[in-house]
């Protein structure tokens, strides 16, 4: 383990710990990304999965944006659909298609055969390349890992890739309730035998991504997410470092989430910051929130919506700027130094 | 005008109008749509743009559900985009792909080249759809006309079709203001000169669809699509029938999707109905807003949900029950016709 390692820059962890910093700390969601022409030109030789299971790669493609932005935080470079295999699922990332599943989960016979995982043995690679990027960080900035949350996991799983209207999920979730909450229980677990192993492989924090529960209504996720996040965010508890708890267009589930639990509120960018944590009460961090299209506006634009972000957080200990999703893969890579340079440059006390 | 023609059923104007009613109006988004066999038999004879642009066949599909579901309301059988094809957009429906736009908008000069569109000349079939239907309907219930809403049409124009991400749209919103603004001042002009006709054919209210305008913050909102959706709700008020206002995802822009008008605020399923109202005010009548894929569930969640639903709404005048988005393709019927029935029971005051 890593995580007591003294920082050069601690910014990001002390703001999860809603602790005074010299400036708000900023990283982005999907840093390492085809935006950065280094991504790119590693990616020319391997395919995405590749990238992913390769420790080497994977942990150089995860500092390029450290050098390159300056960002507070580094991310460890990986898919969250990885820990999946070790259950049971098989996986492909098709070319310009996204993930695809053959083996979607649709029955109790299906739920029944999936198997926790041993992250030593089922994401080895995932671990090693924790380890390579914090030899290479030296201590200058915290390692975040990541992961998905149940219901996204369950999602792909059931759905066997991405969707939009989640058809089959939430079939299962209606018609066969017990089928249901015995898949989301058995991911559950695997997030977090898969977020320890990160942090005992030396990750400072974890994000714990839900990117698509957005598609149900509060009364849903409080039936049939909200006890399987909370499973997750019990679990890591005992780890020590901060948890950030992500759902994406969950404007109206903010306070759910935050009753599953995390130390830090991840907001998209939907919402008023100071809304949503007015809303969440401020003993909670919160981590957001600029349209990640932003970054192709002008950057007096772009600098314009930081100051209205900068001016809602009001400095109140406890903000992690981000984007409110993942860094787009057209964004010119100099408005993305440039948001760096703004939001320290403008939040500076 | 047959708009001061006595109705059979009047609830759902009387709920528009948040007057007292005995039991909850209830039609479905897309009623007139795939998940009915009725309909299925006739689009295997037509194309998509081939049956909205036949008003036999138009008024036909739009009355099916009248007769099978027991609703409320009628709502014209119609393609939002049909109005842009007399502005000089080449309009196509390319199979199983959505709609295909073949000259996206994306300059001033595109923007200069919009014509507006002369309702009569540029959209006959619709008008006379509408004259038919009411010539069927013999004044049982009201038919409710509909467009999209600026930033909607706006979207599918500068995109070329269906999107995800927006990036075209919100790079000319914010890289060129003034293009943008020209265009969506264009757009709010015709949809009130289309729906006026609609109104002057004969329909008795009118829902005004922004579907993917949740993509914006409340701040690009409040800049980019307020002035010009609230212009479109303008021009509409001499008329003097309800105009629905739905504006999907968008939980957080609520407050402003009334301040741009509308007598009813449409709610999609993401929001429990009785946090909307009260955000709102009560002196907005609001619709919604059971998700479209709870009608896969079993007969006894559906009914659940409509009791909570009910139950949050309270039976104070004006509510519209109605889905929180279209009806999906692969909705049973027979659990479409066991929702009307439900509303309508458990509403009974």
């Amino acid at each position: 383990m890593t995580k007591d390692v003294k920082l050069a820059n601690d910014r990001f962890l002390r703001a999860c710990r809603r602790e005074p910093v010299d400036y708000t700390p900023v990283w982005l969601m999907r840093q390492a990304g085809r935006y950065m022409a280094e991504y790119m030109a590693i990616r020319s030789k391997y395919s995405f999965l590749e990238m992913c299971k390769n420790p080497e790669v994977a942990a150089e493609v995860t500092l390029q944006p450290v050098h390159k932005l300056g960002v507070d935080a580094a991310i460890l470079f990986a898919d969250i659909l990885l820990p999946l295999e070790g259950m049971g699922i098989s996986l492909e990332f098709a070319k310009n298609e996204g993930p695809v599943i053959h083996n979607p989960i649709r029955s109790e016979a299906d739920v029944r055969a999936l198997r926790p995982i041993e992250p030593a043995e089922d994401v080895p690679y995932v671990l090693e390349a924790v380890q390579l990027v914090q030899r290479e960080l030296e201590g200058r900035i915290p390692l975040i890992g990541f992961s998905g949350a149940p219901f996204t996991l369950a999602s792909y799983m059931i759905e066997g890739g991405g969707s939009r209207e989640y058809i089959n999920c939430k079939r299962m979730m209606w018609q066969a309730p017990q089928v249901w909450h015995a898949l989301m229980d058995k991911i559950a677990g695997v997030v977090v035998s898969y977020l320890t192993a990160q942090v005992q492989a030396g990750a400072q924090a974890v994000q714990v991504f839900d990117s698509w529960v957005g598609t149900l209504s509060p009364a849903d996720y409080k039936e049939y997410v909200l006890p399987h996040s909370k499973k997750v965010m019990d679990g890591l508890k005992h780890l020590g470092v901060p948890v950030i708890h992500f759902a994406n267009n969950a404007s109206t589930l903010l306070e759910l989430v935050k009753e599953a639990g995390g130390d830090v509120i991840g907001l998209d960018w939907r919402i008023n910051l100071d809304d949503a944590w007015q809303r969440l009460g401020y003993d909670v961090a919160v981590q957001g929130n600029l349209d990640p299209m932003a970054l192709m506006a002008p950057p007096a634009v772009i600098e314009q919506k930081v100051q209205d972000i900068l001016a809602r957080a009001a400095n109140r200990p406890g903000h992690i700027f981000n984007l409110g999703h993942g860094i787009h893969k057209e964004t010119p890579v100099e408005h993305a130094i440039a948001l760096v340079e703004v939001v320290h440059k403008y939040s500076r006390r």
